[in-house]
């Protein structure tokens, strides 16, 4: 397929391409400005095939990506929030010679690599001219993503352009697709939940209204004031968004809050729901380009709870389950799936040889065919028998006063195998009152038997909770 | 990909699939219908692997040609205005041993196949089960049309399955897709045209509304009266809907007309524009499973009469033109593009060969990237070191008193190479008047130099004139 950039350019040139803090920018203008980069990437004297970036969300930034990936270098996209020891393990996991950085971010790090170059360094150099590639090649790799990896040393997953470009079909078949569509991305660019609104932009010829990072305030401003019809969210920032009051209707182009990133209670949906808020509930991770399950409009008011279906080129089965509403592991296939993980051949050889991706989460499909999820593989709680899904337990707790989150983890037991424990935020918590409340609302087994209050939660870039990070001492110095 | 009809009914079971004469199937509807007609199909005893449908648009017909792909078996979908000589040639050349005709056209035809069966006669037959296929793969051939060839043998244009797949994405990206989305069907749907928009319904979940032929008078009435938010027009189409007085508004879901089958005069679409009713100009082929090239909303009013940008998968580029404006054969890229020619070995040696697709149409891109589309390289009129263009001619003449239809020819000429012939059609036509409003209108040597009344033109199945047949003597009798 033709180089997307260039094609878009051609298509839509007059139309803007991305918003950032007041500046816009058309597809042409963009292209102009990438290919300033694309000279000053050309300037170096050595510039390897695989590059690494490190930035938060700016339009330089957004720049400097689509640059490389003009110039056909796979990027390997760091995550601004890890701590120096983790960038380096992926710089030297990925072998990376070049590593640009974000002037700020260039303050704060120093990386043991080849090259490290801030944007201001970089504008010193120039080219006369840059090589832009002009086919996209369906299956080169384009991109590679470390997975935030709850468990184990991160992976960094490959994502070609086929990847990019099925996840953004599939995206749009299910949400559709207008003239006038506009996605605000306060979601990370350097993650597969910002970086595929960066190829929906260039593909469907969508504004990208970026921000730099969620700010619930200023977001819901731009909701209300600026022409968006889309934003992804993960759970955390939902709620923050309902937490303000009052909410002023979304504009009149508003089509949908596409909500990623891990489970969330049937409360807050319904809280949606009544204030007429839509949100699509979606599942999907690194290693699928984005979401391959998502709820469709018309399903979202009776099937709360649900990630959905399987988008059209998407197809999934429950490992085991002989019958609906069995729970095994969720298996997918998908032409958004990663070609492999970088140098792990063993699990690569794994990935290839099987005709289905094992997700490694548990979940069910109802007679209908939606998708329930139920929580990481790894997090089931294996209780004398029984099994135990954390959120379910956090579920049930949504409405115990003043308690604004809780987080349930197993820990090993020598006489049950397992049982759950508790972490808590929130003012006034005791002990008692949880395990009251937990008795009268789960099965016994199921109430943790202890709780632990916490000032916040460890988290990865993406907002997910990081559980088994709970397990760590620190988080247990505080029991109720 | 997994079986697009069983997917479809899994995603949007309850949305209507099609409509057709008063009569609605959901997509679970149309499914349990064209199961039946697998466990017919299946009742036989031998299915080839190829078999040819020879049906007018109904329900059954349609329920049928997806039966057979359901069972994985190519289809040569049959042109039903054609003659019987022709047919039969088709028949032979794709050594089909299986012919289903609807009852009405299997009361008309003969032919000398194997097994000819009614639609009433399958009915008769019954297995207890069928095998439908789980995966679409994407290279395997479902469809097989023959080229309606204004010159030359027919060809059987072979279509895979992800020829229409990107056909129905790259669309969508250029017309958007909306939930309510609703596409009339008047044209065939043993062609192209007919065709993609059934392949459009199972992957958008959109519903068709399917007619037996096109009746502007109906389909005018469908229009006002019913949710169809496109239809696909050829341009004598267009022409009687907008002869149509007085036209009432469409309804409040309508998006427009989507025009393809060749060139249409600017006053048409002046018309079209002064009365708000968006007509998207396209530009395809059956090589090429539907439209490749498509103007937008956006660039309508101020582009008439081109038509448009290649579609978001697709590359154009004219041969030989090194600047915009200059004319030349228009050469494609696609993932829509044929992987060949039935039995063509020779052809398709070429085909593979090329990187570009030869159309084998004269055009130009202007400045911006639109294409215009002059016409076939072989109607082209070399006259004395000069290029006519047929379209050229006829378009100055649209607003000839009393003047229904013109179409210019060139026929050979001693001294001149050839010269240009005009077949008109309309009442109180002399060819004084003719001439000389021509001479007024048009460079000398682009005047026709001879005038021939018809009655009627020869027209393909999907309503392009068949300009060559005008050279046989019966048209030119009528001499003016």
């Amino acid at each position: 397929m033709e180089n997307w950039l260039t094609k878009r350019v051609l298509l839509s040139p007059k139309q803007t391409a991305v918003v950032f803090e007041g500046q816009e920018r058309t597809f042409q203008e963009l292209e102009q400005d990438v290919q300033k980069w694309a000279k000053h990437l050309a300037g170096l004297e050595h510039l390897p095939k695989r590059v690494a970036v490190l930035t938060e969300n700016n339009l330089t930034g957004y720049e400097i990506i689509l640059a490389l990936q003009q110039l056909g270098c796979t990027l390997v996209l760091l995550n601004s929030r890890l701590a120096s020891d983790e960038l380096q393990f992926q710089l030297d996991d990925a072998e990376i010679q070049l590593c640009l950085v974000s002037d700020e971010l260039g303050a704060q790090y120093q990386l043991k690599v080849e090259q490290q170059l801030t944007f201001t360094d970089l504008r010193q150099i120039k080219a006369a001219r840059a090589q832009i590639i002009s086919d996209f090649a369906e299956d080169q790799v384009t991109t590679i993503m470390y997975t935030s990896g709850t468990t184990g040393r991160p992976k960094g997953v490959q994502q070609t352009f086929k990847n990019h470009f099925y996840s953004a079909v599939g995206s749009a078949l299910n949400l559709g697709l207008g003239t006038d569509d506009n996605w605000l991305c306060a979601v990370p660019i350097f993650h597969i939940s910002g970086f595929s609104i960066m190829m929906r932009g260039l593909i469907y010829g969508m504004t990208v209204t970026l921000f730099d990072q969620f700010n619930a305030g200023k977001v819901a401003q731009a909701l209300v004031q600026q022409p968006v019809t889309t934003m992804s969210v993960v759970p955390y920032m939902l709620k923050q968004l309902l937490a303000l009051q009052p909410m002023v209707p979304y504009n009149s182009h508003f089509r949908c809050l596409l909500l990623g990133g891990g489970p969330i209670d049937r409360e807050t949906l319904e809280v949606c729901q009544q204030r007429q808020i839509p949100v699509i509930q979606s599942y999907g991770m690194t290693e699928t380009a984005s979401q391959v399950v998502a709820l469709s409009f018309k399903d979202a008011p009776r099937k709360i709870g649900s990630a959905g279906k399987p988008l059209f080129p998407v197809s999934v089965r429950i490992q085991g389950a002989s019958q609906p509403g069995q729970v095994g592991e969720i298996y997918l296939q998908s032409p958004t799936l990663t070609p492999g993980y970088l140098k792990r051949p063993a699990k690569n050889k794994q990935l290839l040889a099987a005709s289905w991706f094992k997700t490694g989460d548990l979940g069910y499909l109802d007679a209908e065919g939606f998708l329930f999820v139920k929580g990481r593989e790894g997090d089931m709680i294996s209780s004398g028998g029984e099994n135990i899904f954390p959120n379910e337990v956090e579920a049930a707790y949504v409405n115990f006063p003043e308690l604004s989150q809780i987080v349930v983890v197993g820990v090993a037991d020598e006489k049950w195998g397992a049982r759950p424990v508790a972490f808590v935020a929130g003012t006034r918590l005791t002990a008692t009152a949880l395990r009251e409340y937990g008795r009268a609302h789960l099965a016994h087994y199921k109430v943790p038997v202890a709780f632990y209050q916490v000032e916040d939660f460890p988290r990865t870039a993406s907002g997910k909770i990081q559980r088994r990070r709970l397990l760590n001492a620190r988080y247990q110095q505080n029991k109720l």
